[in-house]
């Protein structure tokens, strides 16, 4: 049986502790299914600035559309904050996502019952959550043009952004989140503005012609406003939300607080096509860089959504949640959850853990 | 001593009857303090296009641009939700604004001690929290132009808004967000998406360029999507919050839900100059409307904030103020915040009981 091969990202920050526990422990979850990988690793974000002046070089990327599938860790920090913004780790990522056509990004917001009291949301409301959002990631105004700064007609400057999006773009995004809640609870939440805005207005509207295709699923309309409300309000409405890409950025890092912490959450940003990106939620987190502490559980689990999405071998994608999944139960916590009454482990202690328990 | 003229807009659904019950509690604290109003009636939203066909007819601006200041309840509905965008009642709303050059949007977002366990954040996260929002109201990509719909290259419809912000703009709601932190926490978050859009970056050159005036206001800057997960996990980090105009409708509806109830917010939309719009951040909930059910503080707090910003009747503002306190601390609660040992009232019937304690 041959190697997946999977290119490597660990980027910056608390990437490459993080990257380094996931791995281990993802070869032995394979293992054990008689799965190998070759991992090949590349630069992106600062460390590639520092390296190659650029955050995404071309040999990265090269390799990434070589591999089967793409894991990154997490780009950015204090050190590059002072850069024009072009020349940041931010569009090392950016780069990376359109130049892999990666416009699907699923973003799971589920609220683990072992760890309902680390919300910051009453244990009532956050209990069961179980949300999917489906964020367009390769348009809108990320991507839309024109953009950049100019000359007002009363001679100031001025800075602007389009956002935009075709049918087409629509389409095949709402097709994805339709096929997903298919596979869920059969009920999709379309989010936008279209009271105000004609692409919110445009998005709507083809929203609701392809669901004329998948009857099965309850389909409903929410401006972006009274979603960041609701999903605080009765979070447990939402099975799978779907959105554009700016809407997508703000909400899906609403509701991984609904989680209480971002270190448990993995993502997905796929092609349907070409490789995939599966990488957690959260950032760098330069702050707490190289002291082990950081908790690497969001990296494996977008370790087990690429085992699952990409590489088609749910087994190991089984093995490494159960492996999280037994973890939290055996009370063991990272800084970032740690509570009164469980265990405090280090990155790589926790990471060692793991790789018993797959 | 002249009274002061107010434009009354009630507006749809649950409008006339917070309005009503509004103004009287108005006219009682005005009378104690020796002021006088004088309420012109006009037209806006829904209620509007039945009678017009406008949802912003050009009396109802007239009315508003004469008056010292305009007290808005609440626009839209069901019945108008089909009509095509641009004759929608939020087209008035929007007009409104524009029209009264109302650019500056101010919203508290308080939890009253007496509610905190309304909300759906924990007590000890929300508990003292006080924050300002302030959003910029008549810019961005609510105005922005070119905006509408078009055919890309391949031959598909597009639909396309424009976020742009001039360097006045910011300039000038960022005095505006400097001088309210002078007053209060002297802290002040900008938060904008400058790690990708070109409109952020202006947006956050301007306002570090405008906070050296104000070398007492401790300036931080946030990325929207952490600003939307730090809003839950640690809301009392902020003091006052300035932002651009669809951040700002998203980041203060999800600050609204940390009060527990959105029947306890007001709001004002001043431009510095003409008269300011004040209006509570609610809807017009349609599904309770005509019932005497509806929670009418909120406009009653708008009301406070109109006497205290506009009308420059600050006594009269602090009446209101204390009489919504008193009738919170005797467990006075209209239907969307009764629980177990409170006494359920009706919106009329608290009317009546703010009447008494002004
Ligand atoms: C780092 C940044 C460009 C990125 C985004 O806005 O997409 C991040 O916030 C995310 O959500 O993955
Ligand atoms: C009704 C709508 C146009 C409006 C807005 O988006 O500004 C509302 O959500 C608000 O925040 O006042």
């Amino acid at each position: 049986c041959k190697a997946h091969k999977v290119a490597v990202l660990p980027g910056d920050g608390i990437g490459p502790e993080i990257m380094k526990a996931a791995l281990k422990v993802l070869t032995a979850a394979g293992k054990k299914e008689g799965q190998t990988f070759e991992f090949t690793e590349a630069l992106i974000g600062g460390a590639a600035i520092d390296a190659t002046g650029s955050p995404l070089p071309k040999e990265t990327l090269d390799v990434c559309k070589a591999s089967d599938a793409v894991l990154l860790a997490a780009i950015g920090g204090y050190k590059w904050d002072t850069l024009p913004a072009e020349q940041r780790p931010e569009r090392g990522l950016l780069g990376l996502r359109a130049g892999l056509n990666a416009f699907a990004n699923l973003r799971p917001a589920i609220v683990q019952k072992q760890l309902a009291d680390s919300s910051p949301l009453k244990k009532e409301i956050v209990e069961g959550v179980d949300i999917l959002i489906v964020r367009e990631l390769v348009g809108g105004i990320y991507f839309g043009q024109p953009r950049g700064f100019g000359i007002n007609d009363k001679g100031e400057r001025i800075g602007f952004n389009t956002d935009v999006y075709s049918e087409s773009e629509v389409e095949r995004i709402a097709r994805v989140a339709f096929e997903a809640a298919q596979k869920r609870g059969k009920r999709l939440c379309s989010v936008e503005k279209s009271n105000v805005l004609e692409v919110s207005q445009l998005w709507k509207e083809v929203v609701i012609r392809v669901g004329k295709d998948y009857p099965d699923v309850e389909l409903s309309h929410m401006y972006i406003d009274n979603a960041a409300m609701q999903l605080l309000r009765n979070p447990r409405y939402f099975d799978v939300v779907v959105t554009g890409n700016i809407f997508g950025d703000i909400l899906s890092d609403e509701a991984s607080m609904l989680a209480g912490s971002l270190g448990m959450l993995p993502s997905a940003s796929i092609s349907g096509e070409g490789p995939g990106i599966y990488e957690p939620v959260h950032g760098s987190a330069p702050d707490i860089a190289g002291q082990d502490i950081a908790n690497p559980m969001a990296m494996v689990m977008s370790a087990a959504m690429m085992c699952r999405y990409d590489l088609n071998i749910p087994k190991v994608a089984d093995r490494l949640e159960a492996a999280v999944n037994a973890a939290l139960d055996s009370g063991l916590r990272t800084k970032d959850l740690w509570k009164e009454g469980t265990t405090l482990v280090k990155c790589s202690e926790l990471g060692d853990k793991l790789v018993e328990l797959v």
